[in-house]
């Protein structure tokens, strides 16, 4: 989602869904680029940004301000009455800062339970209105929170499963979750938990992969009907099933 | 409202002003300390910011990210449910690029008729929302456009004037309109359109007062029942009519 040009394709294809939707979006590379510039360097553990006070700023204004607002306004010249919203808008998503363990991640948020505001969203879906959602929440006592994108989308489709059919895509750079032990790689256009389990331990599903599995069968036990993993620039035959990884 | 103890002071009286209410904020001099971080030096003419490509980023994530996200998650740690707009967003304020003249403004957008969009604004605050609005606006082809906060107030003023009473307050740092002839400066506690006419030829009021109180009579043109210019420190005071200045 860096590139502009890719970009615009994808938020095209986006508007082309129909029904009512949801963005969420991230907007990690753009964070250190500006923060390398601002010198505030970027740290992470297990793939989880650290998140300091003035990372927090940083990821404010690239999440919540830059990147939200640009994606916003290119939905709406695209006929898609968009509204980009952080956690603290209308109070949507509320989570606790993540307590200090081996590592202090800092102002990082982990999502409470009943945190998603699935009336509000109710509220802007029935005005005809299309959430965008940048990854950030509010604590409630006046911080924002860092929150990555993936579990925000886990923990939007779960919250509003229990009202309504939920579809559940997660776009990344990849066609999907893949063998890694075949050469060709071979894409698994079907996961279960325990073909995760064992490819898991095998080494074959690594690195970014995991957590994005992982708040998947998360979503897929909350009762979110559809959960698919896959490309970007495929996004209609990823919802018609004709592409990526369903998870099962 | 640089001052984050004084803003939090703001913000805790306006979270008890009574009924619906709508807060329009700036932030141009933390886009300029922060341009000067990034390299992004800040030009001016007539005091309005020349806005090219790098100052539209800037002024998104500041105006639209920054300040709007921490406004708005410091109203929800009060019990206001705040919702965070652009122009963008819900398309709730379209505009047009300023055409070049003698000065080309860049991305600078001026509010076209019609531009504010009431119905998404009443929405919002039926379902006990209070909109907080960056000095953004969009062009509705997929550009965000930089406008003047005093200016983003009497548009939005002006257009749910018509559907309701309203009342408009301009916060800045001095008590109001002052009569700088006198030694001390006194405050005027009102002011009409043929004092204004002739203070500004006497050159008592000048440079930033006079866009505000021009666009305080182009509200009160269109209806605005009431309009207070006046020092953010004593908002409840400007409500009650005990400080500030009137404009009739």
């Amino acid at each position: 989602m860096d590139d502009a040009q890719r970009l615009r394709k994808f938020l095209q294809d986006f508007v082309a869904v129909e029904g009512p939707k949801i963005l969420v979006h991230g907007g990690g590379k753009l964070a250190t680029k500006l923060g390398e510039r601002l010198g505030i360097p970027s740290k992470y553990s297990e793939g989880r940004r650290i998140t300091d006070a003035a990372t927090l700023e940083l990821v404010t204004m690239v999440y919540g301000g830059l990147i939200n607002k640009q994606i916003v306004a290119q939905l709406q010249a695209s006929g898609c009455n968009a509204i980009g919203l952080t956690g603290a808008d209308g109070n949507s998503m509320q989570a606790v800062q993540r307590p200090v363990g081996e590592i202090d991640f800092g102002f990082v948020g982990d999502v409470v339970a009943d945190g998603v505001n699935t009336h509000m969203i109710q509220t802007l879906l029935a005005a005809g209105m299309t959430p965008v959602l940048a990854p950030l929440t509010h604590d409630g006592k006046g911080s924002l929170l860092n929150t990555n994108a993936d579990t925000i989308a886990q923990e939007v489709a779960r919250a509003l499963a229990s009202e309504q059919a939920v579809r559940l895509v997660f776009c990344f750079d990849k066609p999907g979750v893949m063998d890694a032990k075949l050469e060709p790689e071979l894409l698994l256009s079907v996961i279960d938990r325990s073909t995760f389990a064992s490819l898991r331990a095998q080494g074959v599903i690594t690195d970014g992969m995991v957590p994005k599995l992982s708040n998947a069968f998360v979503a897929l036990d909350a009762g979110v009907q559809e959960i698919i993993i896959g490309q970007a620039e495929v996004l209609p035959s990823l919802i018609l099933g004709k592409a990526g990884t369903r998870i099962q």
